[in-house]
């Protein structure tokens, strides 16, 4: 931490760290709470508001997290940084955007071909998959609470149909992170592009495809007017979580209270996330179809191609880093007996229903 | 709420109703919460318990809820009276259990035919179930908070094969609630008995079938020795909501600052139900399939007809109750679109990957 994040941040230093373990739920506390995602994707910036609103509700106005947007404070892509150095306290960002630190940080978000949410819940909380990250984030100074869960994304926008695995070779795809990692095995050239700049190069043809997030977020970018077929699923975030990223030493001087207000405060935060896209993306879905959007979904084949793919990736990341290996294989264990399990209680169900409800 | 009960119960009296609205998280506040789930259902009896732990943690001890077995101090089928008539302060059960005050307080648990885990919580608290429910409970002098949800049940424990909707007739089934009445309508013989005699009924063949719960519960009350056919999926309670049900003088006597606390607390606890379960249950399904079980999903025909007899059941209680109605329909919209909805990105994507990932 250095001097000037001191004096620039205040808070840290000068209320929370010096008074380490107060029992008083009256410590006056005030964070700053720099978020990855920008307001216009309001339901995941949100998340961070809930949070914020909670523990001020809780404590009666004592603690006070004060959110702000990428670039604000920090840049989007440098909050794990600045929660490590102590220059803000806390920060709302996912662990994958750090993955060239050290890969394990992306299974604190999701891989491609993840688990659905609320497997991940389970093995985050239940299944020790919290445990099992602790270290990771330790290393970066962090205690990391997941905040956010979108739920399943959509495959991304397509300017022409998809029918074979054949047919994402030397497609340019705009496509973030370890999905773009995953089909570059099959000859696709993923390209990072800033969300504002899609809609142009799609249109400009500059791009074959892109993915964003789902139905709500992807309808106020457009790409409806520039690709015709929206694939799904979203192979690559299943169930994407975020974390808010607590620095460490900040963590610990924060009264026992205020930790537990914090804790049950994220996890308001990360289901409020997936029931708002729940309750904004079916009608957002219905307004493109009615536009015109052609809804397909991957072909099985190429599913098997990503997932296979995708294997491939993991043993090549587990063979560069022991913990991602370690890691890694305590959450494909879980993944795959939860993915068993459902199949019987809740999948039969589930697709019995979508076909006995589906309107005539 | 008569004068016995108020000097028997001491808190709400003396603490809560003598203090309202105050902003404090200092005030001193002692409620008991009776426990409509034996501590044998450890799982959902602990639901009630996470919920007084994080309060306590957050309001430092000042906050302080005991939970109590059923008939400890309230039998598990009056809680809700308790509640009403302020004997006790709050208490965690179902509403579906006082279906015959009102059938409406059956929606804010499930219906036979329901939604979903995550489309149930998106429509309590993002998608105006809550507020739709809100009067229902009022009528009782309840503020109800959904504070657990066991997921998806299984069908039940079958003495022979189910092949066909005529293999129900005449059937002596052990199905509570609204299960029993939708079954009613193929001819089955719904049969109302307490758990700890499930077991010797269908040794002796007084019963052909029973439901309960999932695998882990099961498991512990011996059923795989007297029925070999394990039946899925639980049609009868797909997610299954239970509240903490508070009466409405306390809650409004009650601080805001433990409101929110209350609030957040029943969101953990809600899905930390689910979660433990999901943690529980593949290995407790491994043990019994190990043993001899046989798993059986219900017939497509047959879960067919008991879809058409819970419609049907659904028209006849709108029009006996309008209340029943309005909520109904509110629900009925929902939970038809996230029906849809789930089938693109999240049902695919699962689907897939249960194919894809199974142990070969």
């Amino acid at each position: 931490m250095n001097r000037r994040n001191l004096v620039a941040g205040g808070a840290l230093g000068a209320t929370a760290l010096a008074t380490p373990h107060l029992a008083s739920a009256q410590t006056r506390i005030r964070w700053r709470c720099p978020n990855s995602f920008p307001k216009s994707i309001e339901t995941l910036y949100s998340a961070a508001e809930i949070v914020a609103r909670r523990v001020r509700e809780m404590s009666d106005g004592s603690f006070e997290i004060t959110v702000s947007g990428p670039g604000e404070v920090v840049p989007a892509l440098q909050i794990l940084d600045a929660v490590t150095q102590g220059s803000v306290e806390c920060g709302f960002t996912p662990g994958l955007f750090y993955f060239g630190k050290d890969p394990t940080l992306a299974l604190s978000t999701t891989l491609p071909m993840g688990m659905a949410s609320r497997a991940m819940f389970a093995w985050l909380h239940y299944g020790g998959g919290r445990d099992q990250l602790r270290d990771v984030f330790r290393d970066q100074n962090v205690h990391a609470i997941p905040a956010a869960c979108t739920g399943a994304q959509m495959g991304g926008w397509f300017r022409k149909e998809i029918r074979s695995a054949e047919d994402l070779k030397g497609l340019k795809f705009r496509i973030a992170g370890l999905g773009g990692s995953v089909m570059q095995k099959l000859g696709t050239v993923p390209q990072q592009i800033a969300p504002s700049d899609i809609y142009p190069a799609l249109e400009r043809g500059v791009i074959d495809a892109a993915e964003y997030i789902g139905p709500f977020d992807d309808e106020k970018l457009g790409f409806a007017r520039v690709a015709r077929y929206y694939y799904y699923p979203g192979f690559q975030e299943v169930a994407p979580s975020t974390d808010l990223m607590v620095n460490l030493r900040a963590w610990e001087a924060l009264p026992k209270t205020y930790q537990a207000m914090l804790e049950t405060a994220c996890i308001e935060a990360w289901h409020a996330t997936a029931a708002k896209y729940d309750v904004l993306n079916p009608p957002a879905l219905r307004r493109l179809i009615a536009a015109g959007t052609q809804l397909r979904p991957y072909p099985r084949e190429v599913l098997q191609a990503l997932y296979r793919a995708a294997q491939e990736l993991y043993v090549e990341l587990g063979e560069q880093n022991a913990r991602f290996k370690r890691v890694h294989e305590h959450w494909e264990k879980f993944r795959v007996e939860q993915s068993q399990w459902f199949r019987i209680a809740e999948d039969s169900m589930v697709n019995f229903l979508a076909v006995a409800s589906a309107p005539r």
